[in-house]
């Protein structure tokens, strides 16, 4: 893979204050501690009912390689203010920790310990922009892909942001992250190159600009890609000019050539409308097997509404709404210290907060998802301590964290740890899923969703429920703090 | 400079029509006429009164190394739809295109030609999708933080969102332009040694918690950076715990030592009614020199807020709100065809639309801002033709291109022609200022800006006209395309 990670140094890409707080730990001695630390997030994007976890790939290939060259020390040391001794330690810094998560394409829900790390606290603790920067961006995008993916309803959808994207990596791993969440592909040449997303593309207005007549341009076209064409039909008038010139040159450059177009692209004016009369006149013309491709500042909401409408669209091109997931752009992962163990005396941690979403959950733990056995369908996450095991042969009563008087048993389920471990002591312990895996992963585990989980409006709260055990330490954690 | 772009190969970050259309151009033997491009954008983010031009250094380094590598052709060899004769061709591709830009930190307004590419058809068309995606997203960080810094009124705003940004390149570049617009530094540390962005930060809620006490946590920072010593003090209760302490570790262990605190951060509760206790406890303890910093998921409209209710905050610290201008995500440029070349006739190229705003100004053309030589503010921008002179020894007459009948003639003016050539024939021919000039420079610029423009509500929209000539030329194509 070119372009990889590994190739850039991005160690210090990193907050000043893991510098600063990896400083103080080494020189107070108790950087060898072993610390927890758990990366969560609070809310889903667009207020919808589940996010898609991505990124893990790139922050795996981070932390395995993680390492401090001559030139980053020598920065370092012209700050003046670390001490010599830390600059030395940072020169031989090797990654020493245990790395989990949720593999990439799982559907993820709020609060859950998506990436657990383990290890000595000047190491688990400098690597928190870096998870925090590859899981929060890519699970952001790929679950915007996926909200798209839904709205399209088996319609496919491309991804055409690269212009617009907030950086080069926001268009190459976002056209990785959106393919994972549900996009046929990508406009953005090199993720094809690296990633093997398939990229796609035809013309733009330019191209017919640069001829003296729209036919001219649709002929050239034709004949130098006659297995690949697709022309854009909105440069002069869709129905008048465009959608004509198009099967004109079908008729008199591909069929003579025993070849079938492969689509028109409408990208301004009343897409609906224009689409359902360009449908007509190809259908007309013999071209039922022609696609139509839209494009044009779209989004979840435009294609719901225009899916409402019998708009004609067999592919939508999304470029800036999805690129940047610009209704909801942010997604709001933060990395925070749930345990530190001294010998083998496990400690956990707690930041309570007087805002109660910013309260964390303590503990070394692990996650399970539960499925009927009957429907395969997810029924709730429980999150226990790391040694808890639950025994799916048995009914399991889960309840509520917060109103804990609603309560639930079930039975005929299977128990499922949903994570993976990753990292062991620093090295690569699990195989990585090519692309094409992951999102067909993806498209599995969606289907474990019930409706009323992944609809638009109002989702239903899926359960993320806490072990009796888990609970109690919270509680008494949090009865403590307030004294 | 380390993670140069000239390090990357990042040659195929571009659309994939880009790669079909040049295909499309070599084989038509028309790859050789030159052609004239202009990028501009229709609005301004977050329906400001304007927007701060950045990205310009890094699309100039990518289109003064653009090359293709033998695993780039290879991997286009492999999609099986392009000639060799093409693929030998971008083996030995040289960027050979003339550049014009607005410079980095300049105010720029909608419809104006920020960059201009002349050059042979094939080549100026390929560089599209990067040299949109460096200026529209610097771009859009550079005028949000130069919202924020407006709205802090003279208080420092610092950029804290590496761990939110899109993707690797959006916290690095994201920083870069942050600073340019207005920030006074960054916690991404990679910007400071790549770019010489000021890199700060202390420390995190995790610090506190590693030690037994939060005294104990202050007292061990204190001791080890006694010049940067900035505390955190929300972990458990800020006025009641963190800011008590912090003043008992300023007293025991600074004081002793001869040395001033740096501040004290909030990064949760009410932080206004927070700031003011806390101000008069340190005022009250004799540190009116440490200063109040705020963070927490601030925006311009939170800080102008708090401002107005006398928070005393002297540094805020803007997170996610920043790295992605999560109120107004995207900038959209656009690059578009104003004229073709042959031999020495210059055809003019326009894009007509139904959609009025999408309507593109033909013509390879020049940008004019006037200055008022009394108060030295900028009175308008004139666009022209690429040889016209505005002879500012005269009156000239300005007047709206929609409503051509509102006319204003100017006297006593300064006429400066605002873009700077960047590339001749593939060559750099321009130095490129360092980024505390191009900061120096947004801001002495600024001032050229009436408060009426600068403003944050229904801001007056800044004149941006078009010379008689240049006007006539674009009203005489949109006729004929009409018929």
């Amino acid at each position: 893979m070119s372009n990889s990670l590994n190739e850039r140094n991005l160690t210090l890409l990193t907050d000043f204050y893991e510098l600063t707080m990896a400083g103080g730990y080494f020189e107070c001695e108790h950087k060898d501690r072993i610390a927890y630390f758990d990366m969560f997030y609070r809310s889903n994007p667009d207020k919808g009912g589940y996010a898609i976890m991505a990124g893990v790939e790139q922050m795996v290939e981070y932390l395995t390689n993680l390492h401090f060259t001559d030139e980053d020390i020598e920065y370092l040391r012209s700050r003046r203010i670390f001490t010599e001794g830390f600059l030395e330690y940072l020169k031989s810094f090797k990654f020493e920790c245990d790395v989990w998560a949720i593999p990439e394409g799982t559907p993820i829900f709020p609060g859950e310990p998506i990436v657990t790390v383990r290890g000595p606290l000047i190491q688990a603790q400098f690597v928190e922009t870096m998870i925090l920067l590859s899981i929060n961006h890519q699970s952001l995008i790929a679950t915007k892909a996926n909200r798209l993916r839904r709205a399209a309803k088996g319609r496919a959808v491309m991804e055409f942001g690269s212009r617009r994207a907030q950086g080069y990596d926001g268009a190459i791993y976002g056209a990785r992250a959106a393919f994972i969440g549900g996009c046929c592909g990508t406009a953005c040449t090199i993720c094809e190159r690296d990633f093997g997303v398939p990229a796609l593309g035809t013309m733009a207005h330019s191209w017919i600009q640069s001829f003296d007549t729209e036919y001219e341009a649709f002929a050239a076209y034709a004949k130098l890609y006659p297995d690949n064409c697709t022309l854009l039909v909105d440069t002069y008038n869709t129905l008048k000019s465009g959608v004509p010139n198009a099967i004109k040159v079908f008729d008199e450059v591909l069929t003579p050539l025993g070849k079938r177009p492969k689509g028109i692209r409408i990208d301004s004016g009343d897409i609906t409308y224009l689409s359902k009369k360009a449908r007509k006149m190809l259908d007309n013309a013999g071209y039922v097997d022609c696609k139509i491709c839209a494009s044009n500042s779209l989004d979840e909401f435009i294609i719901k509404d225009m899916q409402l409408q019998g708009a004609q669209i067999d592919i939508y091109g999304v470029g800036e709404r999805l690129i940047t997931s610009s209704s909801s752009p942010v997604f709001g992962g933060v990395y925070k210290l749930v345990a530190t163990e001294n010998g083998s005396v496990m400690t956990p941690k707690i930041k309570i907060s007087e805002n109660v979403g910013k309260i964390t959950t303590p503990c070394f733990k692990k996650l399970y998802r539960l499925y009927d056995n009957e429907t395969g369908k997810s029924i709730a996450d429980v999150i226990t301590l790391h040694d808890e095991v639950i025994d799916d042969t048995k009914p399991y009563e889960i309840f509520d964290p917060v109103n804990t008087w609603k309560r639930k048993t079930i039975e005929n389920f299977k128990a499922v740890d949903i994570r993976k471990q990753y990292i062991k002591n620093g090295k690569l312990v699990e195989a990585m899923p090519d692309i094409h895996e992951i999102k067909a992963y993806c498209e599995s585990q969606l289907e474990t969703l019930w409706d009323e989980v992944t609809r638009f409006e109002n989702p239903h709260t899926y359960y993320v429920d806490l072990s009796q055990k888990l609970w109690d330490i919270k509680n008494s954690l949090l009865n403590e703090g307030k004294k």
